[in-house]
């Protein structure tokens, strides 16, 4: 099987499983925990993987998954109290309440976590390299599970599900309309170290098939949902470009943790993609992006 | 003249300042942004110091203490439109509104500040040290900006400068009692790799000086200010511990950056003490995890 018909494989498998997580809310959601944890878990070895450093500095696996998964829960909960699609059980409310309380529980979180990594540091490591493993480890975490969280937040948005597939369909075809818009028409290259074969050309393609990709999306999403599109055409127009431009930012940074660990891919568990993070990494930056977008434009007084 | 003098000097000058910061209302506690701006600019800069591998990797130390400002200034209108204790004007008002709105700012402003530095990484640094880089960058603005944020958030609570007066005497008492306990009674080490010359002893002493603060405290409290302690006498007691602790693990967290860097003081600012993180290494801990036991308290239910 060639590399195009393994990528084309696994797109049939994830796409599905991905429009179904943010979808399905027969029981309360829950598949979004559950894969929010397996995609945590998996990325954020890949990148505690590109990050070790033997007797220079590694991160602290276990206690970064723990408190990423830690992450996902409290963001779960924060989603599933304030969500208004389905009715949660008394025990889920009584955890609500617990988990996501008058204030914000993701801070005082990250700094028990902060202070946990460095007395982990303190006690169990030699005494060089403390700086990178502890922030290196702290970072994984945030890179991870606060854009997974804020995925799960746009379904508090009353149209929550436009917002998704705007979002995700912005970053991913961004992306392949970079990559055949390089391969067609590329002949400037873009200058770039991190990827020196990325081109001019297949950014500007990039930037178009995403714009036309959220036109046509408006187009049929009243005769599929029976809503208006949330966004109008000359915000969809904006939200194309900048989204566009955050998902390129998001894809080199990956790059660029990449080539400072020197390798490829971040791992081999998506068939013809490389790693979880290569197929993500564009979609962690570009979810938060837009989630506080809408935010504000909620703040502003505009209807979401 | 000698150390100690310099200490006492030191001393005599900080401690009057420290207590105005958060005692004096007139300017609408506007000299604690001012302070706790120059506070952050000069422990940013010694962290960044710490963190400057040349070459191998090097913190953005401009986009850092801009970020670490924007917070300072966050944490600000945060706290001056919940606190009670004066009425502030319009503009302040409105900034608050905006600064402060429905949700919290603090994720999103580190969300960007995360995409800033690596957009910076890829745009104008060498491919290597590109984690170390950006993990440290952010993690110092972490490290400062949010344990002062939460040094103006005390203030929001009815017996606030009770809790500061608490938690930094508890600190610094911590500090002192376990640094004359060791030179006394000092005996057997306590083991840790990174001070070797810490004794069980020392830390003890720690601990007991500090509980002894709390109480004294308590005593002198009612005739002083004319209000019942916050903290009741058996609180006092595991609060006064729990605070020794996790300030020695700040002392300690501290020890580690600087034996990563193989310096002796963060600086020389201060005469006696060496730099701003050599003196409020432990406060940093230690001010928001009070803070969030007293959050904790009353979400549970009890009076604060």
């Amino acid at each position: 099987m060639n590399e195009t018909a393994r990528r084309l494989l696994s797109a049939a498998v994830l796409v599905p499983l991905y429009v179904i997580s943010f979808t399905y809310s027969g029981f309360f959601f829950l598949q979004l925990p559950v894969l929010g944890a397996i995609f945590v878990f998996i990325g954020l070895k890949e990148f505690y993987g590109i990050c070790d450093k033997g007797d220079e500095g590694r991160p602290f696996k276990g206690t970064g998954l723990l408190f990423a998964l830690i992450l996902v829960l409290l963001y779960y909960f924060k989603f599933i109290s304030i969500q208004k699609i389905v009715e949660i059980p008394e025990i889920m409310k009584t955890i609500s309440v617990f988990l996501s309380p008058g204030f914000d529980l993701i801070v005082p979180t990250l700094f028990i976590f902060f202070i946990v990594i460095f007395t982990l540091q303190i006690t169990k490591r030699p005494l060089d390299g403390a700086m990178f493993s502890v922030s290196t480890t702290f970072l994984g975490v945030l890179y991870l599970a606060i854009p997974f969280g804020h995925f799960m937040l746009y379904l508090t948005f009353q149209e929550g599900v436009y917002y998704i597939f705007a979002v995700s369909g912005l970053t991913f075809i961004t992306d392949a309309g970079a990559y055949f818009g390089g391969r067609w028409f590329g002949r400037h290259p873009a200058g770039l170290k991190i990827s020196p074969k990325k081109t001019l050309e297949g950014y500007v393609t990039g930037i178009i098939t995403a714009a036309l990709y959220l036109y046509c999306m408006n187009l049929l999403w009243p005769s599929i949902t029976g809503h208006k599109p949330a966004f109008g055409f000359m915000e969809s127009f904006g939200v194309s470009i900048v989204i566009s431009i955050v998902s390129v930012i998001g894809d080199l940074t990956e790059s660029a943790m990449k080539r400072d660990a020197k390798i490829k891919d971040s791992s081999s568990v998506i068939p013809g993609h490389g790693g979880t993070l290569d197929l993500a990494d564009a979609l962690l930056f570009t979810l938060p992006v837009l989630y506080y977008y809408i935010k504000f434009k909620e703040l502003a007084g505009f209807s979401i």
